[in-house]
C-alpha cells in the first residue's frame, strides 16, 4: 500500500462507515497499518502474541477491560496495549476510534469471531 | 520504554510545552514512537533515508513541503511522509502536532541543526 501524497482526516474517513468494529486501513508507516472504526457494545476477549495494538479515541469513551485493570479512554486518548496482553475493548455508547497494529496483526487476535475481518476487507478490497 | 496502563491525552501532554520543535516521546508501539510536539515557523529540509514518519494535526494547521508538490494539514488530518523523500514542515501559526517514527529517526533525519533534539531529550531524560 502505497501512501498518497495527500492528508487524510479520520473523522471523515468514519462519515460513511456503518457497520461496528469493522476498522478501515487509512494508511501504513513503517510496516504499521493506521485503522479507523466505529465501535459499540462488547467486542471479544482476546490478545496478540507479538504485537502491540494502539488505541486513539477520536469521538466517545472507550473502556479497554485487562483480566486485573482497566482503562477508561476518553476522546483525545491514546493507550497501547502490550503484546501478549489479555483484552477486551467497550464501549456502551457509539465511539469512533483510530488503531495502530503491524500489518500483520489480526484484530481479534489469536480468535476467530463473526466479528473477524480480513486484512482485504480492512483494506475495502473484500 | 514500557508503556503503562493508562489514558495519555495527547493535549494535556504539551500542555506546559514551551519549546517549538522539540518533540516528547508519550509512547511506543511495536517499536514505534509516539511524540508530540508544538511547532511554529520553519523546520528544516530533511529526509529519513529508511523510515516513514507521519504526522497528525492536535490543533492549527501544518504545512509539508515537497520538492515538488506540497499538503496542508489541518486539525485532525494525518499525512506520512514516505521514507527517502526530501521535505520540510512549516507552521504559519503555532501548532499542536503528534507524530509517529521508528524508535531509530532522528527527527531532523540526515541533517544535524540547532533544532535537533537527541531521543534522550525526546524522552524526556536530556
Amino acid at each position: 500500500m502505497t501512501t498518497p501524497l495527500k492528508a487524510t482526516n479520520l473523522l471523515n474517513e468514519l462519515q460513511h462507515v456503518k457497520e461496528y468494529w469493522s476498522p478501515r486501513v487509512v494508511g501504513e508507516v513503517n510496516n504499521q497499518y493506521i485503522k479507523v472504526a466505529k465501535v459499540k457494545g462488547t467486542f471479544t476477549w482476546h490478545k496478540h502474541d507479538d504485537e502491540d495494538e494502539l488505541f486513539y479515541v477520536l469521538k466517545g469513551q472507550l473502556l479497554i477491560e485487562y483480566e486485573e485493570d482497566r482503562v477508561l479512554l476518553q476522546e483525545g486518548d491514546m493507550h497501547v496495549v502490550p503484546k501478549g496482553t489479555m483484552h477486551n475493548p467497550v464501549a456502551e455508547d457509539e465511539c469512533w476510534i483510530a488503531l495502530i497494529e503491524t500489518v500483520t496483526t489480526k484484530h481479534t487476535g489469536d480468535v476467530v469471531t463473526e466479528q473477524t475481518r480480513s486484512i482485504e476487507q480492512q483494506l475495502g478490497k473484500g
